[in-house]
């Protein structure tokens, strides 16, 4: 269950040629009502896409009623005509659902530069064999999930009840994971009862601990999109903290299945900081470890090298003494106020799962980043993806 | 030729166990005078192997007669233990050689968190067979040259003689080479005369637009150190213009052949920046994509992905308007105005040599960024390294 678990929300996935594998590449998510208010978090990436450029202004005034998204082709970098196209793809939603355009957020992802006229065809086909698809049903939701992979092996989709409602998610990603979101989109539904502003305080508050703490490979999107809708549908209005709580748990989940998903990664990482002197710190010093190749080539290899932790972390200018820090691969102390603790050979990274705890010691302050190792796969995933 | 080629200077390189391969791994260049000149420019991590710690405090002075090298151990996150070899190994020395213990820089390379007491007394044996091992000649140099290599394939050296006098440097390096420097140690010596200020500014000068611009995988290293010594040997009195120039040219040289000599790289890539509104936008835009892993692989397959440029290019803060962009790579503008230009099928990107030329339409400065591609073979070098 995704998209459509919350109530007053339709769904549908169809493959309307726009990738060449004739896959599904078109997903349309649709708000019934009763009402229409909607949030949105954007890539802080100066190159922004067509669909992002259009999605920000169309979502200024905070309502939104349907979303249509495509695989297949990033409409990023193909300038006014890549423009028109994804103003286009709105009005014929707009036209379709008797809605106006604004009210239409487009999301794209694929190849840079792929928005010609085939494109264009191929995605206004698309809205029209996704309208007369649209259902309210798990299988709904699931299929618009699938319509939105690229490299993806598994469509990702997560769901929270609490307080008399639900909050339902879709995400697709599988690389270019990095702060300031990543190449992903996220299509969270809600059908409780809540204003803009309480939804962009709490998707805000969300991404800041989730997405924004995934951190594949140091690369940041164009396209990237974390879109919220709340139709209202079961008259219970949230609070701000138990909505902020549901729907940090959904991008949580939705998270760590990108996290488990990205492109050739043989480990999960969780690089837990502890001991900062502020959060800043925290996440600053978790970064750069995240950031570090030769850190995640070792990890790679099973190798559980310190010298390459301590390293990055001195590249950075958080609050701390490089020689007084603990660092724990999976539980056993290798370093302890910088020289060497315990043994190497007692750490066992074969696991998928791994633990990296730094412990800075010049404070109260913690933060988790999470990232995968660096490995042959990915290399080779990333050279060929455009042939 | 290499730290031998200016008169004055003396320079050996022997096997003394550092390394359990047997191979050479402690050198010695010795500076005989007149003069006792020298600069130095030292790793910005702040996590400083016990060698930099001693030998920029001892350098404070502006002088130095003899630099100590070791490969096969850093001598890095080693506690008080380390320090205190560092120190035995400046005395041993200064002993050997008659002088004072400050008048010793100490370098070493390797594996962080190796510097225990074998290693303590295969260094301090190092000592003494190089202070036997002297020589002024091209193999003393080339010996010293090869004794400080770790995974790099060939020995560095580099030579520039005008205005009577000679410059000439030894380097290793061959991974983590980044910005503030690299997990490289080079020593460079002059007979030329001039005064440790001059040096200093000379040395910065050319650092500055050669291996401070040479970002092989954007990892900062704990130990390096470029060192400059003049002997004064030749009686010419140097103008700083010209020896900047000379030290220029010979850290240009060496520097090409670090990026040459990567680890697994197939691919040396030239990121020219054009039309830039300062020179350091044209330095951050350069670097931004010499850090992109999505375009190292990229050029790894031979795909001339100017969507990853242009994503990569959209996350600094420089003056510039992404949708004004051209992209040209190895001589064919694939980007034009933020918009397809020529077809990508007409880049050949199978020779080594790689030129990716970015022209931001900002203004007139320049700057160009040497890196390395993203290959199968850094990945298996970089992740079985400690083993």
């Amino acid at each position: 269950m995704s998209v459509t678990a919350a109530a007053g929300f339709r769904a549908a996935g169809v493959a309307a040629g726009v990738k060449s594998s004739g896959g599904a590449d078109v997903a349309l998510v649709v708000n019934d009502g009763p009402i229409d208010a909607a949030a949105g978090v954007f890539t802080a990436n100066r190159a922004k896409a067509n669909p992002v450029l259009w999605s920000q202004q169309a979502l200024a005034d905070g309502t939104a009623r349907a979303v249509i998204l495509n695989s297949g082709g990033a409409n990023c970098f193909t300038g006014a005509f890549g423009f028109q196209t994804t103003h286009q793809t709105a009005e014929r939603v707009a036209e379709r659902l008797g809605i106006g355009a604004v009210e239409v957020q487009v999301c794209s992802t694929g190849l840079i530069g792929v928005g010609d006229e085939a494109f264009r065809q191929a995605v206004l086909r698309g809205v029209d064999l996704a309208v007369d698809a649209l259902g309210d049903d798990e299988a709904a939701g699931l299929a618009a999930a699938r319509a939105i992979m690229t490299t993806d092996s598994v469509p990702k989709q997560a769901i929270d009840s609490r307080g008399g409602y639900t909050v339902g998610g879709m995400a697709k990603g599988a690389g270019m994971l990095a702060p300031g979101l990543a190449t992903m989109l996220v299509v969270l539904t809600t059908d409780a009862v809540a204003d803009a502003a309480m939804l962009d305080r709490a998707l805000r508050a969300a991404t800041r601990v989730t997405f924004d703490r995934l951190d594949s490979d140091g690369c940041m999107s164009t396209n990237d999109t974390v879109l919220l809708l709340a139709s209202g549908a079961s008259g219970q209005r949230a609070s701000e903290a138990e909505l902020t709580a549901a729907v940090t748990a959904v991008c949580d989940d939705l998270a760590r299945q990108l996290q488990a998903d990205a492109e050739g990664a043989s480990h999960d990482i969780a690089i837990e900081v502890l001991g900062a002197a502020s959060e800043d710190d925290a996440v600053s010093v978790g970064r750069s470890v995240a950031r570090s190749n030769l850190f995640k080539a070792a990890i790679f290899g099973n190798d559980p090298n310190w010298g390459r932790v301590l390293a990055a972390i001195g590249t950075t200018d958080a609050s701390f003494d490089p020689f007084e820090v603990d660092v724990a691969f999976n539980g056993v102390r290798v370093c302890h106020a910088g020289e060497p603790d315990r043994p190497r050979e007692e750490v066992d990274l074969t696991p998928r799962e791994t633990r990296i705890r730094i412990d800075l010691h010049a404070g109260e302050h913690a933060a988790t980043i999470r990232t995968n190792d660096l490995t042959h796969e990915y290399v080779h995933e990333n050279s060929a993806y455009a042939s």
